[in-house]
Order: structure tokens, then sequence, then C-alpha cells
């Protein structure tokens, strides 16, 4: 149907990929919107377009009539193609894989699940051949437009080489993920930090779109942040970036793995919080679900626990927006499936700590469906469509 | 001498500001070198340092011969020119004016203080009129190559407009600075907060230089920072950026004045420092310098409050290595000048609250002679005559 584009990033000119990545991220535009935003005339505009019409990403939708000063010739504004082509994003548990199909405009299209009972990397690969599989041969038939597979895994994860460094929770030293997974699957792979494969799809396809910077807070056993500021991705010098996790909040608080003390996540992760739900109501057996139920039913003791967990991760939020100044905030992740125990002292924590104007940025505090940490998989290998 | 250049940045073309920008911050630099680090030609190199060697701003210097592979054609790097131009920094602040005056390089030539007695515009105004022309007409004749002031305020400034939003320790609302020095002086005037003009000079001129990313943290009678992520100034979309004073890091400290609770800044601020001492002394009327010398003397009472206040900085420091990874950290500022009652503590508060990797950026925690805020001012003024 359109020409092939190989596994490699478009083969277009800069231009060609500013204006792809403009109409992706923030389309339908219409020409002269663009020229104005890329600092381009109409005709390189037009020009730039060409191909990436050509080559079916992009489509002229209907014209519209203009109005009002300057009307005259109808504005034809470019939109992506989505069903141009698919991708296929993967989030890698400790206990399962989860998998969606998503298009071009990173919406999900499928969605499939399998258990794992085995972290080894063998097993991991063979579950990841079989969810491939299924989601491409499906009742949809997506195999004929995929060329590109996302894996999201927690940990130290080189994108530049998709070379998984360090994985606690898989107990991964040095995977050569990418290269594993092309070898398996046949697609070109990406292979990104977790937390960052859902800041990117916050950048492009979410709220993060349009601002020079924004942050994402991500909550649950482990406390992470995705970073975007002046634009970009904040990586580190170090490796490392986005720890409001191990920021110091409690100078007399409880010791951390990390050999911190009173960081927020050893108030506020999930294990944080079972320990002291079981410290404080001498249960030694309670679960995080035990502990969930125990405080919606009011039990004081249990309720504090949360208060605590909640303040401490709106005083690492004070601290992002201290440092940095994101035009926006969001909070997320599985924690916030007990979103109502968390949201008020969260909101407290910040909006005590914050400083100035900082407290105007604004929070969008909400939970995580597990399908969208591959979402960000997804979007990443997008991403790779247009940088390499 | 040189043709005139006018007040506003240098006309030259965008390649002509990119080759005088690395070679004012890191050069002297070969056309080779150039040519490959801003991916140009070497033809357009020379094309583009043509007009900044006719102007003055650049010259050529000896060839010397290249030896080892490719040596051929020698190569005569390029440099600045530092006494093209000289331009005066000024740091205002509620007891003294401090200016100095610096080359294109940024090296203090000539510096000299004036005290103030009345914080009001007009005032101050009066006394900065006079330590100009006390810089301009000294022995040393600057006047006929200075067109430029570059002025530092603590507080909220607008760089852009040259407009003193808001400057709590001079008691300053809405001041529009730049205007009112610029009719004064008859100078090209540059305004800048206090902190962002110091980072701006190690950006340029110091350990920030050839670097993605790095922070400046200046401890004193309040705690800032300035950062630079991705080669850019961090300066927050909601004008909010590097307030590490106003991260909580004891969630049972004190009150902080900004509404917080722990705050660096309450724990580690000179006033804190002193309000401390005087608690655990029992002595109303003590000072900080009482303070320095009852630690200096050993007085276990007043060490552990210093201990306290560099562990407590160094907390902060770690947030901000944890957050953003800057490839390093300079902590300075005239708290400072009692660098060792503070720098033990600072380094174990920082290496105990770093996450992995990110312990190993490097501090350098060094005191801040005063003229170095002026220099920072000059430095923005320097920034201005190539960034608009
Ligand atoms: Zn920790
Ligand atoms: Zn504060």
């Amino acid at each position: 149907m359109f020409p092939e584009t190989g596994t490699g990033s478009l083969s277009v000119a800069p231009a060609a990929t500013a204006v792809f990545t403009a109409v992706l991220t923030e389309g339908p535009l219409s020409r002269v919107t663009l020229a104005r935003r890329l600092g381009l005339s109409s005709a390189a505009v037009t020009k730039a377009a060409r191909p990436l019409i050509d080559m079916g990403y992009l489509h002229e939708l209907a014209a519209t009539e203009r109005t009002g000063p300057g009307a005259g010739r109808p504005a034809s504004p470019l939109a992506i193609r989505s069903d141009r082509e698919f991708f296929v994003g993967v989030k890698i548990t400790a206990d399962e894989l989860i998998g969606v199909v998503c298009d071009l405009g990173a919406r999900v299209r499928a969605a499939a699940h399998r258990p794992l009972t085995d972290t080894g990397v063998e097993a991991v690969l063979t579950e990841l051949g079989r969810l491939v599989d299924e989601l491409l041969d499906g009742p949809d038939d997506y195999r004929q437009r995929t060329r590109r597979l996302g894996l999201a895994v927690s940990g130290d994860v080189d994108r530049s080489t998709g070379l998984v460094r360090y994985s606690p929770f898989l107990r991964w030293h040095n995977v050569r993920l990418r290269e594993r997974a092309s070898l398996l699957t046949g697609l070109s792979v990406t292979v990104e930090n977790d937390v960052k494969a859902l800041t990117a799809a916050e950048h492009w396809f979410g709220e993060g779109v349009g601002v020079e910077s924004f942050a994402l807070v991500t909550v649950g056993t482990g406390i992470g942040c995705g970073l975007v500021v002046n634009g970009r991705l904040v990586s580190g010098a170090h490796g490392v970036a986005g720890e409001v996790g191990h920021i110091g909040i409690d100078a007399t608080g409880p010791s951390c793995h990390c050999g911190g003390r009173g960081c927020v996540e050893s108030i506020a992760g999930t294990h944080a919080i079972v320990e002291q739900a079981r410290d404080r109501t001498g249960r030694s057996d309670l679960t995080i679900d035990d502990a969930v139920a125990l405080a919606r039913a009011g039990d004081e003791r249990v309720t504090a626990v949360f208060a605590r967990a909640g303040n401490a991760i709106g005083t690492g939020i004070a601290a992002v927006a201290n440092l940095v100044g994101p035009a926006r905030i969001v909070v997320s992740g599985e924690g916030l499936a007990v979103y109502d125990l968390f949201e008020p002292h969260i909101r407290a924590g910040f909006e005590r700590q914050a400083f100035g104007a900082a407290a105007q940025c604004p929070l969008s505090i909400r939970p995580l469906p597990f399908e969208e940490w591959a979402r960000g998989a997804a979007a990443v290998s997008i991403q790779s469509l247009v940088v390499s």
C-alpha cells in the first residue's frame, strides 16, 4: 500500500522530522500554524510534508473555510494517519508481562497479559515471544503493519544500547534485551526504563504536550519520577535523575534500603506502608490489602500511616516544584489505586512545602491502569520512528 | 580603533554567535576543533569568524606546528581579545554596593565598594551612579571601552524586562531598574537575580564550562541554587526554580518563614543558626560572629548547631543530585567563610542521602569572595553581547 520504510528512523530531512513530530503530538495543524511554530516558510512546510504524505504517515484533512482577517485560501490541516503503522509495547514486571498494540497516535487498540513464573531471561523471552504473537496474530491482524516493539523495565536501563544494566525486581544484570528481543521477534526494539517510558507517553501524547517542562511521579513499590526540563527528558550526568523516592524528608525518619534516612520511599513505598501498619496494629501478617481495608473502615492507627505517606509524597513533589518548577506535575502509579487514602495528604504536603508561586503548579493526581505502562513502552517505540 | 558595535547584541550571523560563544567560554580553539564541535565546515568557521576579527573581538594566536597524523598546515587557534571591551558588574545588597570592572574573559580588573545607608530606589541609584563613575574614571580609564553594565539583585527579577518584581532585603516592589540605570549611566543595562548571575558566571567562565548540567548552591542568609540542565538555565514555569532552601528535610523541624516545616533554610540559614545558638547557650544577644567563635573554641552546644546545619545543606544538595543529576555541584556563598565548620557535615549529609551513582557527582565546596557576586553581574552583561 505504502512504500516500505525499513526499521530505522524515517529517513527524511530535519524539517520533515520537525513537521511530523509537531503533527504527531499536537496535530491536526494547518501549514500556516506549522510554519509559524517551526520558523519555516509555508513552502518549506509543504515540501517537508510531501514525503510523509507519500509514505502515508500524514494526510490532509478536508479543507475548512477560514474566516476573519487574512481569510482567503482555505486551510487544509495536516493530520497523522493513525492506522499507518502499529506498535507493540510491553511492560515486564516480576510476575507478568503486560502488552498492548498502539496506533501511531498512541491509542491502545488491543491488550493482553501473560503471567510469569520465572524471571530468568530465557523464560521471560519465551513468554514475550508468545505475547507478541498473540497480539499481532489476534482477531485483528496487526502483523502486516507492525515493525516496532517497545519494552519497559524498571531499573537501570541504557536506552541508546538497549542494555538492561540492573533491574532489581527481575534480578537482571547486564542483559542485552534489545538484541535478544530483536532476534526473537524480528521487530525493531527499543528498551527504556519504565518511568521514563511513561514520561515519554505523557510528554508526547498526554498532559506534557506543548509544555517546556513537566514531571511525572509514580507511586507504588518504588517512588519514581520522570522529568522533562527545557523540552528534553532529564537523564542525569551520572545516570541518576528523578529519584524523588530517595529525597530525605524526615531527618529522624526510618532507615532506607538505599542507606539514606527518612527517604520518601522509606515512608510511602508499599513495603513501608505495610511495615508501619503491622507495627501499629501488632498484626505481623498484615498485607497491603488488609491495610487498605482497615484504613477504609476508619481504623485510625492505619489511616495515620496513609496520611504520613501522603504527606511524604507531597513533600517530595514540592521539592520537584521548588527545584525545577515544572509547568505541571502528574502523580500516578499503582499505589494510587487507593487514591482516596492518599490524595488529600499529598495535596496538604505539597501546599505546605511548595515555595511561593511554585504552589501554582497544577497537580494531576490519578490512578494508573497497568496497561498504561505498556502504552509508555509503545510511545517510546513511536518516538524511535522520529528520533533515533 | 575598531568599528562601533552599538549597545544591542552583536549583529552577526548565528554561526558567528556560535563561534564567538565557543571561543569566549572554551577558547582558544582551532578552526578545526570549532568546525567539529559546531557541526560546521572549516570554511564556514572562517567566514563566521571574519567579522568578529574585524570588530576586534577575536584574534588569531601565533600558528603552532601540528604534529602527528594529519599534520600539515599549521593551526592558528582563535582566541578572544580580552581587552576589546570592558563590563561593569554591580551587586546591590541592603548595606552596600559592590562593583567590578571585568574584561571580556570575565577577569576582574578593578573593584570598588560603596556603603548604603538607605535602600530606597533613589538613594541606591545615586550611589550606583557614583560607583560606576569611580570604576570607569579611575586610574585606568575604562570608560572608552565600556558600554555595558550588569546589575545583580536578590529576589524576584525579570531579566527580559529588567524589572525587579520583589526584593525582600531591599524592600523593593516593581522597580524598573534597567530603565532607571540606563538613563542614569548611559550604559546598556542587564538586571538579573544574584544567584542566577553567579550561575551564569560559573556556566560560562567557571566550573560549568563544557558541561550539559550543573548546579550552584549558595549558602548564607538565604540558601539558593542556580541550575543548568540540558545546557540551559532552569527558570521554572511558574517563576520559581532552584529553591533548595525550602525543600523540607525534617518533618519535625522548625517552622520556616515560607510557611513550610523543616526547610533547609530554617535550619541552616544564618538567622536560623544564630537562633539555635542563642537557644542552646541561653545567650539572647549572641551574634553570628559569637557563634562562630564559640564553635571554633570547641563549644559542643554550638558545634552541634553547625553540624546540623551542614547536614541539612548536604541533604538539600543530595536532593538536587537525585532529581536532576548535574555533572557537578558548586557550593559557595558568604556562609562558607566559615567553611571549616560546615564542610565535613555537608559532605556527610550529601553522601548519606545521594542515591547510588548520584554520590559520584563532584562537590566543590568553597567560600565566595563578595566581589564574585559583582563578577556574576558582569558575566550576565557579557552574555548579553551574544544572547539578547
Ligand atoms: Zn532511600
Ligand atoms: Zn521554607
